[in-house]
């Protein structure tokens, strides 16, 4: 940790490559360096040059007076090796590595990445490819970014890690463009060595630092982000996530419908979500959020008065609340009387929501005392004040109203610039007032802060569930039947079956069973059995024999080759159908529970789990589970239908992750499919069984 | 037409209540009118002043040396009456009232509304309780609205009519600040005589606007709406509709499945995209969509090149643009090579997109090569051109670039500006280039672009429908069995069916149809028989007795009155189930078509259209209405299930709608719930019915 803390505050830096030229790219760190005031010794380092802006210029590092705390290089791909290594051998803490052309170029570059993560040995690595960092609050810039150029750093409370390094300029420089204060701003890039969950680690007792944002392509470490991202709540730094890649098509995409259905963006989805992680939906929001969570306001309901002095504007505001599921009520009787008391003998309605305080827009004692009352009052659990064409004529007068008011309780207060009024926006953020100048905005920041406020989901054990032996368990997909009775052993109900090889078994079996029967096809390579018309129900003992036949033929003819393993099994009836799986992708196992049958699939009516590191989901987060989908009424009774046994699907939920959980990084795909949930106190069935384990493939024309 | 005219283009206008007080707002007009350099006569009024900012003033109406053009009226609600019949009287061409206290004030402001009207005569009003209108083109601002403290006034082509005057000022200044031009600006408000559509109306044929933006609280008159929204697309003058009042729970929510389906904004949303009018969904869209159309360039498909000089921005456009459905394919071999040739021997990757000529960044002329190379590639239907931290150091170059690239070709070009940059946004939007600081403006207009460039749904002829004599029809519900037999003589199956009055007579005519039998109690007020015991499935001749006895009690339980009517019909077997639905409200006549079944209810799988103000929709609307269902696949032979008789489903609309068509007025709600729809060549059959004209109330506990 001590050398994350030096590469954010070095008291040396040597910037290897330096320019004399201030205005190449390469002239430009240590410009900024001085520029920004770094008050410790800065260390060029070129072959070509004895002093660069009044600094003297070494011509390697192994001249250079002292190990620096960081080095700053500014090499291209191939002589950082050698910078780095020296560095490293010399004792410096950290090095930040600019240059492209490593993993992000290919097989060649990814070589030369390997072989500069070994330079660096026990020093730790920024980048490559990295823009670099800027610690705003020490007013130490350690990078080649034009925003830089600002004439002063945005200094404030939000933390801003990106694994874009292009990006990095674009927030600082609207950061400072919104005054939204920033701590730190660090850019990992390739991410040889540090990456974002590591300073993610830091920043949770970085003093200086209260929210957390971060601007990500993918989370390396899964586990590490998770722990960190645990870390950040417990310790009441809230983290807020913008996530590229959204649009890619996810790579498990293929062996399952599980897969399918989870997509890769839904899974990033739970993951952030079941972390207490924001996620915002866009760029704009990525600051608009923390610049009201660096305000640290607690959001009790979702009950919003909007305090207006131009009346279109409170409508507006009102409107997209109310869009977004707000309620904007009228004051309550005590409330209104405070405020007609205020407005003397002005005959404003002050029985609705947008509260319009017109002639009061004029004078800041009035709208001090009208903000007041209103975040006083107990109709209300948060506050919107709309500045209007009138409050621009004296902004300091208004922001100054506002702030003053601020004390007076801890719901939260957001400020709506009606007109365009950047300065405006600009002195409210800076008095930590969050300004905004989208209606839609203010919602999604409320939003935030109401996710924010509210306990992770899924508290409570997990019940044990005993396992069978899952060690001897082969590589690939395991037969319906033998899958089945994995489930079985862990406590989910299968209907009774018997494994036939002939026309002749089936029809005993078909007897013995008593019930009618669902003949299938079992092979272990068969994912999708229906679909080469390897499935028949409704049949009995004496239907059973030709549709054997039949199905014998019709298999042959897709796969070319013939079957010789069937599942004779009791057909279940009168069940609701789901589907439960597991699919194993970067972010660890997901768990999905979703609505079955034709109808339901159309609507993709899924919900997401990731299995905790070790064990099992929780009842509770089961029944959230079931609870979160469209069609959870249709179990819960819905008109006069029968209620479904969902205590017993919430044990099959919990059981399947624990045997997902169990099978750990072996599963590729579990699922059952169709689960049928019974009537109350019958429990569930599962009626298909898959199980792929490791490179289990499918072969033959699985997919057809 | 011409009286409009005057309004917004007054060779003199009269300012009645002007102060003296050029502080006060009512000193304000004059002196924007002064500022902005009108250069006909101002008359201002004012019984307590002979001058007023140099000019000649004059204590009355009746005082003036001339019928002014316009009279600006800043009386308050009573007087402004008086000054208005002045006004006529005297001549005057139209005023513009922006007192409050009207209708918007309750039931005594109504009944001033009323006068001020009749006080006008013929002489056209604007408002009352508005802003006002700016004519930029001409210069001619006839407001009070502090945001014409502006030094120049944003001239441009995009005309901007709001139902609210609050937001004016808002629009005005945003639109300044971001370098949008406007051709004119009005607020309508209270609409007593002037409303939005007379304006869209003015302005088809106004040769300074070229895109007409409506921000809108309803529409009042939807035929006359209708008829200028046409109007002005056959002139390819782009309407952008932003509507508030969105969350507002539809008033006709009440008496079927159809009016709870509907819903108030869905209807606006089905309204708005029949016209082809451009529904923008937040407030910063409002502007960024109409800065876009102005451009008057052709989308012509959805792929999409991003040229950019820093990385990040790059990656987050091309995601984004991704997330909402368009494609970014990588450059084909001749535009990449040409790419290549351009770069000389940098060796940048030019086979993906975003396109990175990051060394091209700072030179204006390889960024101009490289924008006609894209914009003239047969890959890409549009290009968005990145401005990142280096562009801002050279604005002019870099927007000079893009601009002298315009006339190369017509397809869309955007400008996406990385950094906080209002000035470079400004600049771009000043020369015809569409700039935007948020990437999912860049989406939203593309989408916009794409909207607009398709032909209207819905053409082709309606086929004749012969309906039977709708006039002898009686007010209120109309029972199960009369309701069937008209929706027949349109043309839709019913299944045969007996209307019966006790248990002997349900026995006979169970005996009768021969098949299984559905038994439902027959009320024309009793709408929800289902929920009190009034509807039994798969009867018989055996066991329809016992039934039907039930059937009374239970009824007779919930009602608490005996039913006495009831109907035996055959049951419908292996339909798929859908429910059509016509429900009248402000804005016409709704057709809704929409999933059944309990699951599908559930997802509020629906599809709505108007109804055109004469004639029944059209088969091929009627074939986009089932094409457009989520479960559309459910009807197309999912999964190898049996296709649909969808024709008969499209002829059903078809004739339901004309029903619906020829009840007019009268109709309140007609609804089939649900409509069987049987294998292809089987048709469809109405299984329920019900028709509730005019004043129809419900009675009894029908919603229990």
């Amino acid at each position: 940790m001590s050398q994350i803390h030096a590469l954010l505050n070095p008291k040396s830096i040597a910037v290897i490559g330096a320019s004399a030229d201030p205005k190449k790219t390469s002239g430009l760190p240590v410009s900024y360096l001085l520029k920004h005031g770094f008050k410790g010794p800065i260390y060029p380092v070129n072959p070509k040059a004895t002093e660069i802006q009044g600094l003297t210029c070494y011509p390697n590092v192994e001249a250079l007076p002292e190990a620096p705390d960081v080095g700053l290089v500014l090499l291209n791909a191939k002589r950082s090796i050698d910078a780095v290594r020296s560095l490293a051998e010399m004792g410096c803490q950290a090095a930040v590595v600019l240059a492209s052309g490593y993993a992000e170029a290919g097989e060649e570059g990814l070589a030369l990445q390997e072989e500069l993560k070994a330079a660096a040995g026990d020093m730790r690595l920024l980048g490559p490819n990295t823009i670099g960092l800027v610690n705003l609050s020490a007013g130490i810039p350690l990078s080649a970014s034009g925003a830089l150029e600002v004439s002063e750093l945005p200094k404030g409370s939000v933390a801003v890690v990106s694994q874009s390094g292009g990006i990095l300029g674009a927030l600082l420089s609207r950061a400072a463009g919104r005054g939204i204060g920033l701590s730190s701003l660090i850019a990992t890039s390739n991410e040889v060595d540090l990456e974002v969950s590591d300073f993610v680690d830091y920043l949770v007792d970085d003093p200086n630092t209260k929210v957390i944002a971060l601007y990500l392509e993918s989370v390396r470490h899964p586990a590490r982000f998770r722990e960190v991202a645990l870390r950040a709540r417990a310790a009441g730094k809230p983290l807020v996530v913008f996530k590229i890649g959204r649009s890619e098509a996810g790579a498990s995409a293929a062996s399952s419908h599980t897969g399918a259905l989870a997509g890769e963006d839904r899974v990033y989805d739970a993951f952030f979500r079941e972390l207490g992680v924001i996620r915002v939906n866009t760029f704009d929001e990525f600051l608009d959020v923390p610049a009201v969570l660096v305000a640290g306001r607690q959001l009790a309901g979702r009950r919003v008065a909007v305090l207006t002095s131009t009346g279109g504007a409170g409508t507006l505001i009102a409107d997209s609340l109310g869009v977004n599921g707000f309620d904007t009520p009228a004051p309550d009787h005590a409330t209104a009387e405070k405020l007609r008391a205020l407005q003397g003998d002005t005959p404003t309605a002050l029985d609705r929501n947008p509260i319009d305080v017109t002639l009061a827009g004029l004078q800041p004692d009035l709208l001090r005392q009208a903000i007041r009352i209103l975040l006083e009052s107990d109709s209300y659990d948060a506050l919107v004040v709309i500045i209007g064409s009138s409050g621009l004529a004296m902004p300091d007068l208004v922001v100054g109203a506002i702030r003053d008011s601020l004390a007076t309780n801890n719901k939260p207060l957001l400020a709506y610039v009606s007109p365009y009024a950047p300065g405006t926006l600009q002195r409210l953020n800076r008095a930590s007032i969050p300004g905004f100048s989208s209606p839609e905005s203010c919602s999604a920041v409320l939003e935030a802060l109401h996710f924010i406020g509210r306990p992770l989901l899924g508290g409570g054990e997990s019940p044990r569930v005993s396992l069978p032996d899952l060690t001897a368990l082969p590589k690939g997909s395991i037969d319906e039947a033998a899958a089945k009775q994995l489930f079985a052993q862990a406590g989910i109900s299968v209907p009774p079956s018997r494994v036939v090889h002939s026309r002749e078994e089936a029809e005993r079996a078909a007897k013995e069973l008593d019930a009618p029967v669902v003949l299938k096809v079992m092979d272990a390579n068969l994912l999708h059995k229906s679909d080469i018309g390897g499935v028949a129900l409704h049949l009995n003992a004496e239907t059973i024999g030709q549709r054997f036949d039949q199905m014998v033929s019709d298999v042959e003819a897709h796969v070319a080759r013939r079957p010789d393993t069937f599942l004779v099994e009791a057909m279940v009836a009168g069940g609701h159908e789901l589907i439960l799986g597991a699919n194993r992708d970067a972010l660890g196992t997901a768990i999905l529970l979703g609505a079955g049958g034709v109808t339901a699939e159309l609507f993709k009516d899924t919900t997401l789990r990731l299995l905790p590191e070790r064990g099992a989901l929780t009842l509770e987060q089961a029944r959230e589970m079931m609870q979160q989908l469209t069609t959870w009424p249709l179990l819960d009774g819905y008109r006069g239908a029968p209620r479904r046994d969902t205590e017993a699907l919430a044990q099959a939920i919990v059981a399947f992750s624990a045997l997902a959980a169990g099978l750990g990084d072996r599963l590729t795909t579990a699922e059952i499919n169709p689960l049928f949930v019974m009537p109350e106190g019958q429990g569930v069935v599962a009626a298909d069984a898959v199980l792929v384990l490791e490179d289990g493939m499918e072969v033959g024309d699985a997919h057809g």
